[in-house]
């Protein structure tokens, strides 16, 4: 299964577009988790156990993880450990350099941790791009329009007429060749996202924006998606991770992720109509 | 002292604008260093300390750091710690994301690793890079025009009549309040050097591309210098670690500094004179 393919049957499954951001502060966990080894850790396996059947991917940004120290990154492998096969994890890296630069980001995110996913920075071209699109069942979501102020400083900026995200989606289309490309597009941007849909009409969308910075959740569906309803990952991270800040706050995650992904879905089937089956794409690996 | 006068003040001691990329690969290390527990640290101690008069800065692209596993990062550590309080060290993390995210960068690169500067991707705008520049003593250097291929894609697109980089730069002047800012420009991209220091004449200049690369040397002096000669930060890698492939590797490493240097500075002296003497800005801390 191309990386695509694979975010379309976990969807299906799981009847879901949403991804919970594990943006895991250390600062807002609960005292009792102390007495772990790994508190991050075991905040982290207790948020994916308690929502692994609600999701369609996991994304962690690994900004917090670095944060940590050295053992940012064994947190981080734990972490994916924990997260079953078929959901697509998402390392938020957010990385771009010279190509063999590049390529040994990608060797760390996508051979040694096997994200099935990362963020990328279009701004150093193809080379810098192309090491993290190598395999086909691994994607990358290139930066298009991000959901920050600071987005407008220069991604709106006008290039023969069209803002320049609109020429990052026209290169991202050209290096598409193994249908693992994907397009990050901050949730607070409706009109762009709206855009973006038309000009790329199947690719995936990993949407970030909801919640604590305010980005509009119907807008998300409706603009977000594919033709089948499908294909918008939107990413909800501090509204879930610490809808309680006490000892129950997994079964709160639960019930906020339950939540969030019911107004998804109530909004994506007025619009697209029910979940299709899931087809058997190929054998379990 | 803010980041700018640190910088002109080691270049006036070493008479150096000469920068070693200390991208460390351990599969181009000589045999007799895996008998250290840790091989890459042994390898850039000695590098270090045969070439620690002859150079302005140390970068360290945290690629090839990342790439070796969770104890990339310690060896990070024990690098720094080899470096000369007074030598300019350089994260070359290339990283920038939204506001919160960017801040536990610059925490983990500014305050808990105290390199002297990083190097940040402009693509999200002003809230992803001013987590880097908080300190007047510490720098960023903003990618304008990078040394790869895949420059072209994005960074010449015509913006108003002008290529994207010279938009970011025009911001970049702008997000220069404490004099820390500076800009990356590949050596092999000679004409917009000469374009880019009439726009910024008193920015640090971060030129990568030198040696394996192919960029040009003497635009990179000619161009890349301020009015003073100074101001250009001229890194090498690849030719200067892997001189010699045997145990010699830092003997040769000095050797290829001094004739770099000694032709930087030929360059130099012919444009703009002999080396100023270095003022004491401040009292040693």
């Amino acid at each position: 299964m191309n990386f695509s393919q694979r975010l379309r049957s976990i969807q299906r499954k799981n009847q879901s577009l949403l991804c919970i951001g594990l943006d895991t502060d250390i600062n807002k966990l609960p005292e009792s988790l102390f007495a772990y080894g790994d508190p991050i850790y075991e905040f982290n396996r207790r948020i994916i156990d308690a929502t692994r059947d609600l999701v369609c991917a996991y994304k962690l940004n690994l900004a917090f993880y670095e944060a940590t120290g050295e053992h940012g990154w064994y947190t981080v492998h734990q972490t994916l450990a924990r997260i079953p096969e078929e959901i697509i994890t998402i390392g938020d890296a957010k990385r771009g350099d010279i190509g063999n630069s590049s390529a040994m980001y990608a060797k760390l995110l996508a051979d040694d941790y096997e994200f099935a996913a990362t963020t990328v920075n279009p701004y150093m071209g193809e080379d810098s791009v192309k090491p993290f699109l190598k395999n086909a069942h691994q994607g990358a979501f290139i930066l298009a329009v991000t959901s920050n102020p600071g987005a407008r400083d220069f991604q709106y900026l006008k290039v023969k007429g069209h803002p320049l995200y609109e020429q990052v989606i026209r290169r991202v289309k050209v290096w598409n060749t193994r249908k693992n490309c994907g397009l990050v597009v901050g949730a607070t941007r409706p009109r762009e996202l709206r855009r973006i849909r038309t000009l790329a009409p199947e690719m995936p969308l990993l949407i970030p924006g909801i919640g604590a910075q305010g980005g509009d959740l119907r807008s998300a569906v409706r603009f977000g998606c594919d033709a089948r309803g499908e294909m918008a990952v939107i990413n909800a991270s501090r509204s879930i991770l610490y809808a309680s800040t006490g000892d129950d706050f997994a079964e709160a995650a639960r019930r906020e992720a339950e939540s969030l992904r019911a107004q998804i879905n109530a909004l994506r089937e007025k619009q697209f109509g029910p979940w299709a089956k899931r087809r058997k794409l190929s054998r379990p690996g």
